[in-house]
């Protein structure tokens, strides 16, 4: 089974607005094992959205299509999708009904009542979060689901009416798994598993990267829930194999909620001390819901002086080596640690520019340390690209993969 | 001169990733008076994007496309314009160069070197944030413009170097400006100019709503550059009235770069004392280049601890009045800004959640403070809605547009 998807609004072909429905559904349909080929946005004009259903219905059996169902005059996507199908649109009691009580006392615009008007022998989808209602069509073989455009209407009405009812179409269910890499690149972690990545159809295995991370997807099909993770399961599991010292979770896990895991399940605090990523590695730790049970205090530290009176760097190697050194990483590290009494101590140090580079120390050289009570500190150089964001990004990500294996 | 919008990548055909690229460029595109009909998202698989292709050239004469020029076998827009236009690829030495000086001493997967060849006679854009180069394909009348896939590369990509080309097509010239408003929302600030909107046809107004701010975007037409300007300047400057003391700033200017430029001239220091923005609030701050001239130092306070003794808040009163409070917030801007002989203190202490919470103090409930020496200290209570994200990035962007106001 194919499926379309289209977004129909002139403010999204003007860029007014990003259309994040069309991302849901797909999601939801590739779980249902319902393939998209394509996705369309077209604007409120009805030669382009005939145009566009014509060719869509050669290529697919169903177009699920979200927007153009607003009382004005330029909303006309559930009357063409009618006259596509030759469909009278006649008044629905239960969609009038929902639209009334919506607006209660308050004056009814009468242009809203079209938004009860719906095509002849369609199963009408009652809104329950607004006024517009949407409605399935099938015909000669042919499925229109006609979902209203805004996202707090469209993806109730998706989740709630129109997957049960899609689901009776497919005879499939499909299970997926995310694996999450961190410290090795697209590139090499998809060179490793080229033969396994080819051969592989069901499941299939997909790479993503993003964020500095790698994610590999196993999907499985099978007849029954039971059945697709009897499928999946062999190869997540030898993708644990050859993974092993790169995996870091699954799925939504981030990097940061998995170390917040792990030091609460060790019953581990951190602080952190930062030069370059200016606060930016704190705030990802803090942003974790839990992250208070383990992050006691963090310091920017910009200045050479907050170095010596907040982080006890010792002066002479400051001016010995520079900020940007592995000595002064390490010290910093240390001293937060030292300070707060915690069991971890994090430091950045680098040059993030775009200006401040010299020829021994360039934009993009970066020292990160992480001490840990009653272990040697680890102290690791980077040579990172990109402006200033990403360098900062990059060595908040090197920073939790290396906290990561040493916890 | 009609366009057509590709996304291409099987993850936003499975909806994994929203395409936020078609947004931006569509919205460049209506700036320019390039008329956009529709969008279409492809996998990558060649016979469905060559499908695409030849529908597209049906109804545009451009196909600007993002996405597929990575550098797996499964990334292959680049191919399959080629084999559409019947072009051969041959290395592109820039962007070998490129490719090569991204990777400097580190290890370059072979697989990488594809992403230097480019379809000959091709423009090539090299891509100045990553390693694949984009291009520009024009042949019988038909024009196909190929970007990368990842908004980073993508987008300054296409303003950059892909607008100026576009440019020459169209016979206008359209100049736009950009206002940058804070402290007013978006209903209110169109509502202000209602009329003036709807009775602008050349320059056109039209409003933008995101990260907590107001864009107004002014767009004239003319023939020339001259025109273009002579024509925007009085709608720009009658906005400038009734805006005035809202704007901040203008077109990629943010509310950081504002303060940073203003802290500099009159040169003042800053430090920061963040509970529950976590760093966030340095972080923006330090995200600007030349942030290391005014910010000296900042702590990330999250225990009663810490604010006591790195901040000198006093036990009695924390006690008293619990961390998430006006007196808390005063005093931990008044204490870092003394700690550190800053000339501005700026604090956050709030519950941005999801836990946490009480009836009296409920997720949400944040207090701003501003310390500036030999003023009074300034304190706001703010009740703000949103999940943990949402709660931080607005208070960090309230404690913003409050201390600009001061300074």
């Amino acid at each position: 089974m194919k499926a379309e998807i289209f977004s129909i609004g002139t403010e999204i072909l003007l860029g007014e607005i990003v259309d994040t429905n069309s991302k849901h559904i797909a999601y939801e349909l590739a779980s249902m094992g319902i393939d998209v080929f394509y996705k369309t946005s077209i604007g409120d004009n009805e030669k382009r959205l005939l145009d566009a259903i014509n060719i869509a219905y050669k290529r697919a059996d169903i177009i699920i299509s979200t927007g153009g169902l607003g009382p004005t005059d330029d909303d006309l996507t559930k009357e063409t999708f009618a006259k596509y199908f030759n469909k009278k649109l006649i008044t629905h009691k239960e969609s009038l009904e929902n639209l009334k009580s919506y607006y209660k006392e308050e004056y009814m615009p009468k242009s809203n009542l079209k938004q009860a008007d719906m095509p002849e022998g369609s199963i009408v989808l009652v809104n329950e979060n607004g006024t517009a209602s949407g409605c399935i069509i099938e015909k000669d073989n042919k499925i229109a689901v006609i979902l209203p455009g805004p996202p707090s209407e469209c993806l109730p009405m998706f989740n709630k009416q129109v997957k049960p009812i899609l689901q009776k179409y497919t005879n499939k269910v499909l299970l997926s798994k995310n694996l999450n890499l961190c410290g090795i690149g697209e590139s090499n972690a998809s060179e490793m598993i080229k033969d396994l990545m080819l051969s592989s159809t069901n499941p299939t295995i997909a790479p993503y990267a993003g964020n500095n991370e790698v994610r590999f997807r196993v999907t499985a099909s099978g007849k029954t829930k039971e059945e697709a993770n009897k499928i999946l399961k062999p190869t997540v599991d030898k993708l644990y194999n050859i993974f092993d010292e790169y995996i870091y979770g699954e799925d939504e896990q981030t990097l940061q909620d998995v170390i917040v895991k792990k030091l609460i399940k060790n019953n581990m605090t951190i602080c952190t001390a930062e030069s370059c990523t200016g606060g930016l590695l704190a705030s990802t730790i803090i942003n974790v819901p839990s992250a208070s049970k383990v992050f006691l205090n963090g310091v920017i530290s910009y200045s050479n002086d907050s170095k010596i009176y907040e982080l006890n760097v010792c002066e002479g190697d400051l001016q010995k080596y520079g900020a940007v050194s592995e000595k002064i990483a390490i010290q910093m590290a240390e001293g937060i640690r030292e300070k707060c009494n915690s069991h971890i101590g994090i430091s950045t140090t680098g040059i993030a520019g775009p200006t401040g580079g010299t020829d021994e120390k360039p934009v993009g050289l970066v020292y990160i340390a992480i001490s840990i009570k009653g272990k040697e500190t680890f102290c690791k150089k980077l040579m990172l690209t990109g402006d200033r964001q990403k360098i900062r990004e990059k060595t908040v990500h090197i920073c939790f993969s290396n906290l990561l294996k040493l916890i």
